[in-house]
């Protein structure tokens, strides 16, 4: 398996804040890299609508495929190459995984993919094999060079310790983005020592194991990732902005199916709408075409989309309360009643939204999501499962935390001004602690 | 001068990875981040075409204004604060020219401004005098305030000490954008010690002067200014991104003046091109907006604007070689005739770009830009201009440096298999080195 | 209470890695640095041994006791100072306290208290309370003020508060070292958001309390230093050192006592062998004299004392082995056999070693040490106990863990070539995994 | 040229503060590192007396030692290693030359050397010649190993190459102790690419030469060793300590040779008293004897070594006043005379010291100390010595910066209570700036 020109005349590297400097010595990597549709992720935020509470997240997935490329490279060419479990010649194919496993994320994908009913794995799967560039350069590598890349990222490919690399609890895709994330808001929670980790990983016959020396190591990524999740990714103030694009999402589509007339017609939206998405129009979707309709919809007639499309643009989000699914249902009921009886539409502006995340977990056959646990490579040789070993693992393992709030446009209630009773009735239910 | 609840009942926080955190106490300051004017600037990039070089640089001027302000806060808070020299009333029109100085930035500044004749310092002070939000929280401080922070941000106010901190050799501005820059590109040629330089500012009549105990913090600042301007900010790469933005500019202008039928309408460009462009309508443009336009008109009839738009959006960029203007005159007149051979517009694909900076100068009355220099402040209370004290500043002071490049589609050209002739000729002039 | 010359005419910095820099204003503290016995502490390692394992740590209490000063200055004028539950009058008390509290430290701490009965903090009262300089620049405060800042050290004065700046599970003295200590090791581990932490804490009666909003950042903490014990502190290369420093002691006090004859008569150790220390002997001690003696001690005629003075100048240490107290006891018991058949002294080359540590407690009444629990102020004014909020911090809540490790000179057995037989039997018991 | 057992089973690191990880695979450099000569580093600063002004510089030689070492390993496995210029042969040589080249310092060496007239230099290459661990373990590669290793260090070995690794204007000394010196310091000046500085190094005949693409990171390490020079390594209070140190020693070798009877006898100091030091005598001194000496000797009969010694002990140092030689010489020679009437030994108590530095200097043949210049690889092939082409450099090159300075203690002349003519007098030479 080999590719015209293999090695470029002189090593390519690009500087890169949390890697320092990405290497690229593959003729392949450099043409991926160049692809339309590879360039095209760097017109996609890596953490959505993050951005809007934590200003420095306004990096690209671009940023990130690079990242998870170069942890791989590194995995590959400093640790695994002159180990006899490893064979070298999976290398290129593990490096166009690592690069292009981001690829059909789309704009905003979390609330695209709710209210839409679209799956990125899906859309990564159909880039890779339709008729793309990436396809074009992936094919210079063999005809079913495409198909493997494709099946590495769908965890579906036969070698299992490949599939590990780029998907499993330990992998070279949350390694990059803990870090990146971490770097890019200003946190210090996503720091752990990953030249550590990456020393101490052995391939095996079916996955990536860690030395049991670097065993404290991993528990610092696990509790990085912990920090990460409710720090960062599921901070309510994101979430509100998340709420708002999903209700945008809606709206539009309602209007859409409502024969509504819009001044500025959602020509990118159709497929959408109608759930009968290409690949050629998906690609056409990114996050400046996504607020370029955002701010024209600003001047519709609808006011509900109006209203939606201005909150997001001008971030003048909803706030929150938390909300207790088991004491306060009857709460929420009272609070849709009272959000119609003062004119405001509870469909659009009384969200219930719940975040819900395992730090870590072994493995339990049948679940939903099968989760294969991380292993440890014990001085005689044995594998250990890691919860066996770490206390601090062990105590968190398995425990599922869940998140629910109550999003609200504070303003519109307070605006009730000829309706004091109702607005005094739903600020009560609002600002009691549970 | 106050404003109606003048503090938060708490102080906020924005995370910030440059300065840890962001501080804000003032009302004000909360209600003027929270305008749609100053949210617009998240839609900015800060250093416009960059990340098509460095990828880290992705970060918008909404960070970087927040920078400056949080820059001229500590140095007001913590050092000026209790200084006789220092009248705490301008305290709060310091902040909001800090925080606004940026705010005319439209998408691409730089190009845009060159193309259309365009000043952004102009439209900042029409934001901030005109009807906007902005001009509205600020009202509130007295009528007279919309100006002021105007006259700081133009240089014209009359306490020149308030200018200087905002505008001069050794500003908040600088100081903000060299370790923003670099922390997001990821070099590290931006860091300086900018603890020690705020504690060795202090304020006097018409500026702010450094103590001499200060002077080697300041000459590490200076250079890594002259490192950021040649190795980020004039980097060749992104200058070919400039240049593609800049012809794309010209040549839908051109296209709109010949009455060209664009299959997407320039609705956005529309005052623009005419360069009758009013606060209302340029406070519609952002980099999303832009974006749109340049996907779109990918699929214009006309070659030149879907090449050039095809070759931004797809990072597929110009090629560029030293030129020597004294030395390379002919050869240039050689390639336009060459290129006009062969059926490649000159106009648009043969571009000579200079970049041209002066790391530091002291004061040459009457000259184009007059820069204010940095003065020392003694151990006797005397006053110094900095390159009398530094032998290094003194060494490149008032040394302009000047880089002129020549930028041409390699793959045009190599695309040129029915005249190779032509091709061969144009590939030698380019390829020799001068 | 006022102190002549309150204030210097300009503050005095230090620059300082962790902290970036270290701002003195008030002459007391100045004038207390200056002294005799806070100079000393720059003559003893902030780590002990732990410099025989990562290079990097071969800072001083010096700069630890400025960090612990620096914490607490920013806790009281950045967020304490203006609000009501905190009494501005203890802050030089607190400032005092905070720079002295480990003042009564010698060379070797752990071993040295350990072999002499000694007591760290006993000295450090008699310092401050005795005939030396510290105790006449703590007079100049008024005549009670040295007896209090010993109470705030031995945690017994009156105000709670103020002790638990200092001394309690999230003190000043603990966030100093994490972090410092990380710096100087080079590990990632140490790292948490102090910055976060200091402005979450509010003064209440009796104690420190953090808000509610700050718990991931304590969490965080919590887990570093769980990671650093382990990691570092417990590190079975540096706890080898401190078995052979150990062992040092113990064979120049029983030689002592033996009326053995030194080469180099061990003046500086005559009232540690008698455990009459008194101030001023003590006070003449420090890693340079202990060094000196070892060195010289490497001459004696006494094979033991020379040999592990041999050892621990030239790094030259002790092999672990893992060890199960209810599992290997009687192999512990037949290995002093072999080594007395070898002719290798167990009494000083076969040493079992026990670390253990508890990463957080709550409150047990009536324990052998009592913790005082972190407490979080909740949003409704309410404190709770940080485990009763916190899912990890209550899964390692009051879990003890402990380490065993048997040391012995692996070197010295395997030159018993005269002596295969014991050899063998003693490698097979030691190298047999449990 | 092997060494038995070349490898070491598996690799080893030290965790390294600058470096993250320092990686040893070669069992000769591990074993090198555990001898006593090498071990005794770790008793030596790496910047004498300079933790009394930084008092985080506390660092050892042991740390330098392998930093730079891994500076070389890295420029030779990761960048040379393939080209057909590095002869990979010398591979284990340079390791050792880098690993050793400070081997022959002694405790505080500038003063030593000049006082008692050594050369660390030459005690290196007894060392590496002489009778002692490390000569044996050289040995082990052959007969001729040792005396390479001692030319490579000593800048006479053929390849002039491998010479100019570890020796030249931008070595694998200076990049490590310039990052070093910074890190352990806290400042930032020390910051410079190192990882693209080795990345644009070629070997070439003679001489490592740095690819033309790299010389802005280059110009940023020139300024950033000026910054060093000026701002750690000549900061006038360090220079305080070091003129009392060297009057200590002044001291004690004038009272040895008087027949003064010490209580302690300066038996460390007896041969280089003589000036007749052998290698067995000096491996046995390092800082922690020397501070033995100045502790105890603080309570000898002869009050100036008695005074001098608590001084440098309690860090009670002298003070400075700038000094022009031009115009100052007068006043010197009066303050002589008045240091003389106030009864104050001005040999002992009145020092002029200067410092003086080249940043950079291009080659002039025949000067006292050559500097063998750095030379940039032109695209073209050509080379061309760097400050022909960095304006920045060519401003500083060459030119030598001096500062003088005279030291005093003010303390004592404030004393002179009963001499208040000869005081005022004093006071106002000093006070007076020129």
């Amino acid at each position: 398996m080999t590719y015209p020109n293999g090695k470029l005349s002189e090593e390519k590297v690009f500087k890169d804040p949390v890697h320092r400097y990405i290497h690229v010595r593959d003729k392949l990597i450099w043409d991926l890299i160049g692809t339309p549709e590879f360039q095209r992720l760097r017109r996609i935020r890596q953490l959505g609508t993050t951005y809007l509470t934590f200003h420095g997240a306004e990096h690209s997935r671009f940023n990130h495929s690079l990242g998870v490329y170069e942890i791989i490279r590194r995995m590959i060419d400093d640790v695994f190459v002159d180990r006899e479990q490893w064979d070298n010649n999976e290398r290129l194919l593990c490096l166009c995984a690592a690069l292009l496993h981001d690829l059909g994320h789309g704009p905003f994908s979390h609330s695209f993919e709710k209210v839409f009913h679209l799956d990125h794995e899906e859309f990564t799967r159909a880039i890779i094999l339709g008729d793309t560039q990436i396809n074009k350069v992936l094919s210079r590598m063999g005809k079913d060079f495409p198909k493997k890349v494709a099946e590495v990222i769908a965890k579906t490919y036969e070698n299992k310790l490949v599939v590990s690399m780029i998907s499993s609890q330990i992998d070279a895709d949350r390694m990059d983005y803990l870090q990146r994330d971490a770097y890019f808001t200003g946190v210090s929670y996503g720091q752990f020592d990953m030249e550590r980790i990456l020393r101490v990983m052995r391939p095996r016959e079916d996955q990536v194991v860690i030395k049991k020396s670097g065993m404290h190591a991993v528990e610092d990524y696990i509790m990085s990732r912990y920090q990460m999740y409710w720090q960062i990714y599921f901070h309510p103030v994101s979430r509100a902005a998340e709420v708002i694009l999903t209700k945008i999402l809606h709206r539009a589509k309602h209007l859409h199916q409502d024969f509504y007339n819009f001044k500025t017609e959602p020509v990118h939206f159709y497929s959408l709408f109608e759930e009968e998405v290409n690949v050629h129009d998906y690609l056409k979707l990114d996050e400046s075409i996504i607020l370029f309709y955002f701010q024209a919809w600003m001047e519709e007639e609808d006011p509900i989309l109006a209203d939606l499309c201005s909150r997001f643009v001008n971030r003048n989000l909803f706030q929150y309360a938390e909300f207790n699914p088991s004491l306060q249902m009857q709460q929420w009921f009272d609070l849709i009643q009272l959000f119609k009886k003062a004119g405001i539409d509870p469909d659009y502006y009384l969200v219930l939204d719940s975040s819900s995340d395992l730090p870590y977990d072994f493995y339990r056959p049948g679940e939903e999501e099968e989760r294969m646990p991380i292993h440890l490579l014990m001085p005689n040789g044995e594998l250990r499962e890691l919860s066996r070993e770490s206390e601090i693992v062990e105590a968190i393992s398995g425990k599922r935390r869940t998140d629910h709030k109550l999003y609200y446009p504070l303003d519109l209630i307070e605006d009730l001004s000829t309706k004091r009773k109702v607005k005094e009735q739903i600020l009560e239910i609002l600002k009691k602690p549970y």
